[in-house]
This record gives structure tokens, sequence and C-alpha cells, in this order.
């Protein structure tokens, strides 16, 4: 068992790494990978910043071979994680003498290292040409840090161990906040390398799903240790729905004025008092994803349209004992059906000049990254090296339905060419008698 | 070729045999059959009012065998039918000379009875014990009754001819309007016997959607003789899709009122004038189907409220270049989880006390025909034998989605438990460039 400070060192390094790594491509790739085989191959190989041609090749290929030698990697992916349905954190939250946030912890360091190292096979078992992309290889090789991180920190014992373990917890949170858009990002760059879409599909549906149950363990964890009230961990006793909705409205709303100046009215029908226990985390991600569709397809196909004569969009909120559904319906004239079987791929976008109206050459116009208006919306809103969620690279729909799946729900879409779309997210209540997901 | 005298006898021993069996049971299984086979068969089996067991036996098996011996029907079974596409009828409707109508007339004496022989073929290959049901056994006479009318009828080569091959099959279409609601009937009295019940669900898919081709073809041969302005035969030049959908929605609220003695109010939004060409037929029978289960759930879901409180019932319509959708929305509660996936069963009927919360043991309640409130209705607004399109059997949904899928669409149920439900209907154009369905 490695000592902390050596794990503290890791860390540095790994950091540094990171950080610096402004260089592109290859080169990129051999920088990042040399460094981060270094601490998991025994005998150290250090990086060199001049050889040979031919002392370089054989440097790259013992740089990717290094990939191989990660013995940690390995062992920790053969476990089996341990996984976990709300009901078991609603009913095993909090205990009176607060050991329940130390034990939480404890059973992090031990679960997270597993799904980690898990995902880092997956990435190793993409097509070589697509791992070797050096936006997928940074993912890759933040995942191999996290998992650096959290293998060695030391053993939780104390509340001060647990202190420094959530605040590397609420680090690394922040480090991978961008890792949906680089992915999105990633996977445009190489499309064309990927012969089996469905591979890369499935690929992305874990990843993305598993990256969501990892934030979801961390926050359960870091929102138990603030005992935030009403809350066990991340389960909202009594969510409001309808508070989570205009909420992410307001935000939807504030972008699109941004952007286009304009923003159609957002209106709330149905059961608007609906509150129930839930989680919030996969809702912040989905909905806002939901209403920028609508507001883009409303405002795009309402070009010469003032504001107040913009149709609005129409959320309507219906919940039983077994689930709840969300359906946003636009009037923005509907997905062309040429699209209509496309708009849940991955990396397949709508956005442009008049998105659901786009003819299907204008697909391999890929090569322009960002040309999505959201994505320059985001980027006006976000300033900055930041994607967020309104990336336009074409990840919202299809990680949303995988979401709503993982969740043990669905998301279902019907349109109406020449008048709009619904949007069907229906989502399973955590205490419902039927099969629970699990987290 | 028999001549027109003797086909003009068949009729008339036809018309007595199917009127005068008030009998029913395997005694009306054996009168029928062997009167049917009597025409069939070249040694005429002759029907005797009383007998000993034995040769009751005896008479059984050889009535019962009498189907198989119908050569004219497994000729014409072996043919291959004509199918048209809609923009074939638009371009091929009319000609100055008035000789369309004699053409058209003609070619329905060639093709409908091949189309019905498949029919009888499709009978024929029921399970035994189904196939001896009466009223199954019933409309296969019929099929055999129209076949041996149609295949007997002299050759046409005058308008005389015409007129009288135009008489019968206006009978015709009047003789078998009940077939819908007779199988409806039939298969859920038969229900206990069906094991296969994907194999009946694909023969009532084929069968329901040919009678739907049968009654185009001869309504449009009908429409065409008459000349009807506007229309090229089944055609309806310009059809404004509010009038049919208006014209349904009163029909549906009188049976409600009527019923009920309250009715929700029916709103239209979207494409309201959209006006194309199109074909009513289908429609007369769908959009009905569609309204009463949406009135019957608000209704039913809302025992307590006034008539002026009751959720309205949104009509939504959307046309575009390929095809129209016609979304009907009601606010009657959602249909339950366990429900969903059976509503689109033939034989499930939601119909009874409260139908969007009935609990799956009174799914096996068949044995008391009629207890759907629909079918109450349609008696005290139909008195008298007739069922009519609202039998409340479970038929509905089923029929409907085979006949939007028919006609190259498709119908899509969206339900949000606790709330209400959402319908898609969706219909190709006549003149759209995509692959156009076939009559």
């Amino acid at each position: 068992m490695p000592s902390a400070m050596s794990s503290f060192k890791v860390q540095r390094l790994l950091q540094t790494s990171c950080s610096s790594s402004h260089c592109s491509g290859l080169q990129q790739i051999l920088l990042l990978s040399t460094r981060c085989a270094s601490f998991a191959s025994q005998d150290r190989v250090e990086y060199r910043g001049t050889h040979s041609n031919s002392s370089s090749e054989r440097e790259r290929t013992r740089t990717v071979a290094a990939y191989y030698n990660q013995p940690a990697i390995d062992a920790a992916a053969c476990k089996v994680s341990v996984r976990l349905t709300p009901s078991t954190i609603l009913y095993s939250g909090k205990s009176k003498d607060g050991l329940h946030v130390l034990k939480s912890a404890q059973y992090l360091q031990k679960e997270l290292p597993v799904r980690i190292a898990q995902r880092i096979v997956d990435f190793r078992n993409l097509p070589f040409i697509v791992g070797c992309n050096p936006i997928i290889l940074g993912v890759h090789e933040l995942y191999i840090r996290a998992f650096n991180i959290l293998h060695y920190f030391p053993p939780i014992e104390t509340d001060e161990d647990e202190r420094e373990f959530s605040i590397k917890l609420q680090e690394l949170l922040e480090d991978h906040k961008d890792v949906v858009s680089k992915l999105a990002e990633g996977f445009r760059d190489c499309r064309r390398h990927i012969i089996n879409e469905q591979f890369v599909a499935n690929f992305l549906d874990t990843t993305l799903t598993s990256r969501l149950s990892i934030r979801m363990l961390a926050q359960h964890h870091l929102t138990l240790r603030s005992n935030k009230p009403n809350y066990v961990g991340i389960i909202n006793m009594a969510m409001p729905l309808k508070d989570v909705i205009e909420r992410n409205s307001k935000f939807v709303s504030r972008m699109s004025l941004h952007k286009y100046g304009r923003v159609p009215t957002i209106k709330m029908s149905g059961l608007v008092d609906a509150t129930f226990p839930y989680i919030e985390l996969p809702l912040e991600y989905i909905v806002p994803e939901l209403l920028k569709n609508a507001v883009r397809a409303t405002i795009e196909s309402h070009p010469e349209v003032e504001e107040q004569h913009l149709p609005p969009i129409h959320i309507t909120i219906a919940s039983n004992e077994i689930d709840f559904v969300i359906r946003i319906s636009d009037r923005g004239k509907g997905i062309p059906h040429h699209l209509m079987r496309r708009v849940l791929e991955y990396n397949f976008s709508t956005a442009g000049p008049n998105p659901q109206a786009k003819s299907p050459e204008s697909d391999s116009n890929s090569s322009s990254p960002g040309n999505g208006l959201f994505s320059d919306m985001m980027e006006a809103v976000n300033p900055g090296p930041v994607g967020g969620p309104m990336h336009g690279f074409g990840f919202g729909l299809p990680t949303s339905r995988a979401y709503a799946r993982f969740m043990g729900g669905s998301l279902e879409v019907q349109t109406m060419q020449g008048l709009g779309t619904d949007v069907y997210l229906r989502l399973k209540h955590i205490h419902s008698q039927a099969q629970p997901f699990r987290i």
C-alpha cells in the first residue's frame, strides 16, 4: 500500500501534466501518455525533450504500450461495482453519531476506483484510431488521473481524512465537468474513422451514464457531509418539480435572450403542484437540453416574428404512483422526416441557421466545430474555454435519453412536421414499487 | 361459365339462408354450411330436416368437409390481386366518353372475387375451433356469399349490366357493414380457445385492412359512377381535414350527450385550414374511434364534474409535404401502466365503470358481452341488432392502427398516467413523393 506522501506526489505530477499540455495531436498523446505511464509502470519511463527519429519511434511504441501496464487499474476493473438503489440511500442515509459520513467516504474510496477502472477498460477497447484522438485520449487520461488520485489516497480513518478526501472529490467533479462536451468534440473530430457506429453509441451510453452515477455518488457524499436540510444526500426529500423546471426555464430563457434577443413564453400546466422525493442532478442536465431544443426550434422557425407573437412552449407535468412525465411541446415546425431517425444519434445536431429544415447534405459539414448556434450562444454566455451543457455537438438528446433510461425511464419524441415537436421525458419515482434503478 | 340465371338463383338461396338463420351454435353452422356448400360442390348436398344420430354425424362431416370443395374459390384465391395506388386512381379517374365507369366495373368484377377468395382462405386457416364459432363462421359465410354473387355475376358489357352490378355492390356494402363488430364479438366469444394470439392478431390485421380496401374499391366505383362533384372516385380532391374532424366530433358529442348527459368541449388548433386530396372512408372509422376514447376517458375520470368544467379535448392538426398528423389529447387521467401494453391488442377494451383504472382481474370478465359503456351507448343511439362502430369490444384502437399502417401511416399512443393521453394519427398524403400505399 503506497504512503499518503507518494500518492500526493502522483497527484501533483498528474495535475502538472494535464494543465501544461497545450500542445496537441500526437505530440500531446505522447507527452500525456509518457507522463501517465510513469506512475503506472514499475520501471519509470522518463520523457526526454529531443531524440533521434528511431528513438522517437521506440519511445512512441513504448508510451502507447504503457497503457497496458497499469496493474492497479487491471486489478480494480475486475472487481464488481456495488450499486445502490435510491431506496438504500434513503433508508441508510443518516446516523445520529455522524459516522455515516465517514462510512460513506470509505464506501466511495472502494467503489469509485472500481467504476473508473471499468471505464478505462472501455477506453482501451475503443478502435485504436479513435482512442488516439487527442481529445478522447485527454478524457482517457483524466480517468487515469482520477483513478490514481482515488486509488492512492490513504485509508480514510479520521474525520480529517474524510475532509481531505471530500476536497479531492470536489476537485475531481470540477476537473471532469466538461467531459461530455469533450467527448462530443472528440467523437465529432474522428467521425470519419468510425466504422461501427453502434459500438461507439454503446460506448457513449455506458460512459456517460456511468459518469452520471459516479457524479451522483460523489455529490451524494458531499451533500451528506454538508448536512443540507431537506436532503438525504442527493435526494431532495420534497422536490417541487415545478421549481426545477422553472429554474431551468429561466436559465435557458436568459441564454436565448442573450443570443437571439427574444425568447418564447414557457407555460406550465398539468400537475404543477407535484412534489416528491427525487434527485435533481440528472434533471439539471436533461431539462435544459430539452428546453434548449424547444426554444431554438421555436425561434429559428419564426425568424420574423416578434417576441410577444412567438408560439409559447408548453410544459405539461404528470405524476402517478409509478412515475412522472414531463412533456415539452413546441411549435417549432417539427423535425423533418429525413432527420427524424437521426436526432437521437450521438454527434448529430440540427443546430444551424435553420435547424429543422436543414438538408441532409449539410450533415457532412461536421468539419466546422461549434457551428451550432447554441454552441456560439454558450460561448457568448460563458466566455472562456468551457463549453458547458449547450455545446451544439449533437449530444443533448442521445445523452438525455441514455440518462433517462439509466434512471429507469424513457425519452420519446413525437414530431408533427410542419407544426412542432412533443418530447416526453418519463422517470420512475424513487420510491416506486416497480424495479428501482441502481446508481 | 354459369348463366346469369343460375347466379341469381344462388343469390336468392344465399339471401334466404342468411336471413332465416335465427338458430344458433352448431345447428346454425350446419344449416349455413350445408346451404352454402350446395352451390359450391358439384354433387349437391340437400339439407334434410330430420335424421338419425349417425346420419346427423355423417351429415356434419359432409357439410364441414364441403368447405374444401369450393373449386371457384380455390382458383380465384391463387390469382394475384391487382392493387392500385391513389395516384393511379387520380390520373386514370375519368374519361370524357364515360367509358371509365364501365371499365371500372369490369376491373372490380375481376378483382373483388380474387380478394374475397383470399380472405376465405384465411378463414379456412383459422384454428378449427375458432373457425367453428358461429359468429366467425357467419362472417366466413358472408364472404362465401359475396364471392358467389360477384363471381357468378354475368360479364359486364353494357351500361345496364353496370347498373345492376352497382346495385349489387351497394347491397353487399350494406350487408357487410357490421363485419368488424361481428368479428369483435366472435373473437371475444372464443378467446379461451385462442392459443396463438399473434396468429389471430395477424389474421385480423389482414382481414380488416383487406376489408377496408375492398370497401374503398367498391365505394370508389360507386362514387365514380354517381359523378360526385369535387371527387375523383373516393378521392375528395380538396378535403378540408377540419370539416371531417368537426363532423365526427359532433357525432361523438351527440352520443356522449345521449349516454352521459354531458360532453367535454372539443377544441381544434394547429393547421386548421389544411385542405388536400384525401380519402374520407378510413378517417370516418379512425377519427370517431379515437374521439370516443378521449371523450369516454375524460367523462369517466371526472365523474362529479359538471359539463362546463370538464377538461377539453384538444385536437391538433399538422400537415407537411409528406404526411399529416392528427393529435388528440385528453385529460382523462391516462391509461394505467399495467394496461398500456394491452390497449393496442384486439379484444381488449378498457370500457367499464372506471375504464382507465380498471384492475387487471376484470379483463377476464369477457363473458359479459357489451359491458363496455360505449356498447350500451351505441345500442341506445342505434337500437336494433346493429352494433356499429362503437361496440366497446376492444377493436377500436388496434383496427385504427391497422388501417393507419395500411394507409402508409401510423398510430401511436403517449399516455401520461395521472393526467391524460395523447394519440398521434399520422397518414401519408396520397400525392406524396414517398412510397405510396396501395389499395
